[in-house]
């Protein structure tokens, strides 16, 4: 089936798990949106998070995508569990990915999860880590700071370094093995973290997984596009197309040719 | 008259306008709208400001407000000349007060201004300072971080104070001795911008001649409230409710009643 998949993310952050889709799914044609004109959701609430993310779906849904990724873990911890009646086609978050990867991964039964005010105060990694293992503990961390860093493009910097410090020390004394980077940003962080974290623990990308159960997702509804021609990306925007034009470009292994700017709000 | 002076930013910032309001304009009423969903604007589009500042200016003209004071220099540089023709009352901006101010003070006719990216790639500061004094020499930098800075409330730490660093040793060799503070959260960093710059450096916040200059338009409009009634403030957001007034708290000399949640994209 060649209709697109659709995608979306408060801002860039969501072209992490495009770069994931684009590699183990490289037949598949999609369509992404990043609401660059409202970015972040990370420190907004629930009632708001959910609206926005209502007004994509509504949006994504006129391009007749065949599923959707929340690719944004605050939109997944907040709206899409509410949502997912409504959504006609399947639907993927970053969450449940994630959680059971880092599940997999622990030996300590210590997982950390760092991401947005919003997502940790949801508490919704820990929920889906203990249903899948309740001898798991969790422990959460909000960087509040990541995201306007990454968007600064200050990835490797003595503030960012900083930063990861402050925020990561918290999580020292719990011996987390594996820690789940909760936060579509944070990947672009990966190289700080590690330095911080040391090799013995894990980093957990959500992006890996969850296009990993897209594919799965695809297959078992025999959605999988079966044409061979090169796949189509259409990106859409609601602010911004030279900056985002310009992420993207950093962040995808191809050159995006264009990017429209859609009024969200009227959806 | 008694109608309320509307007053507006893209979040928590305007309100150091608001507090000067209140210490020189004590008998006015004020409304005042932080669009917290949508924040901040700093780093969005032309378009995308003036739609939201067009929506937020129909929500206060339903209040009946005298008056309306952009309180956000990046909608005042983005927005306000534009938006001027159709708007029915009295408007005051925060970039031509403190322009004004920033020549007054100037004796090596050598200004900084610091602001959002979006207000100093508009050049609009440097427009009103050399409109007044061609002589004076303007040199603008973008402190993108100083917002979510403020926002996290890292107001004395030093990371901040790393980040002031980084970004004002730029204006070092331009031997500025006034510097602007042209983003309303900026006067919140005022004791680290200070310690950096020194005694010889004027630091210019606009609220102080922003409320000023109202004052003067609503005295020579006849719009001054002339009921020695206790004034009332009102309070409206977009988003986050107990956030917006747990800042508010701080920064207003009185503690704040009632935040209540506008649904600003329907205006």
């Amino acid at each position: 089936m060649d209709s697109a998949i659709g995608v979306f993310d408060s801002g860039v952050g969501g072209l992490t798990v495009v770069r994931e889709i684009m590699r183990q799914l490289p037949s598949e044609n999609v369509i992404y949106f990043g609401d660059t004109a409202r970015v972040p959701y990370g420190s907004k609430s629930k009632d708001t998070v959910l609206k926005f993310s209502k007004q994509i779906v509504r949006f994504l849904m006129t391009k007749n995508v065949k599923a959707i990724v929340f690719a944004c873990n605050t939109a997944s911890a907040l709206a899409l569990e509410e949502m997912r009646q409504e959504i006609k086609v399947p639907v993927v978050g970053v969450v449940r990915p994630g959680a059971r990867m880092a599940v997999e991964m622990t030996k300590t039964k210590s997982v950390g999860v760092i991401g947005t005010d919003a997502t940790i105060k949801s508490g919704i990694y820990n929920e889906y880590i203990r249903q899948l293992d309740p001898n798991v503990t969790v422990v959460g961390k909000a960087c509040p700071l990541f995201v306007p860093l990454v968007e600064e493009n200050l990835l490797e910097d003595r503030i960012t370094d900083d930063m990861v410090d402050r925020y990561l020390s918290e999580l020292k004394p719990y011996n987390v093995d594996s820690l789940v980077l909760g936060c579509t940003h944070y990947p672009l962080l990966m190289n700080p973290i590690k330095r911080y974290m040391g090799d013995a623990v894990t980093l957990v990308n959500p992006a890996y997984e969850t296009a990993k159960e897209l594919k799965n997702i695809l297959e078992k509804n025999q959605l999988l596009n079966q044409k061979l021609d090169t796949p189509a990306y259409e990106f859409y925007v609601s602010d911004g197309v030279d900056k985002f034009k310009a992420f993207a470009d950093e962040v995808l292994p191809i050159n995006i040719n264009s990017v429209n700017v859609v009024d969200i709000e009227s959806y």
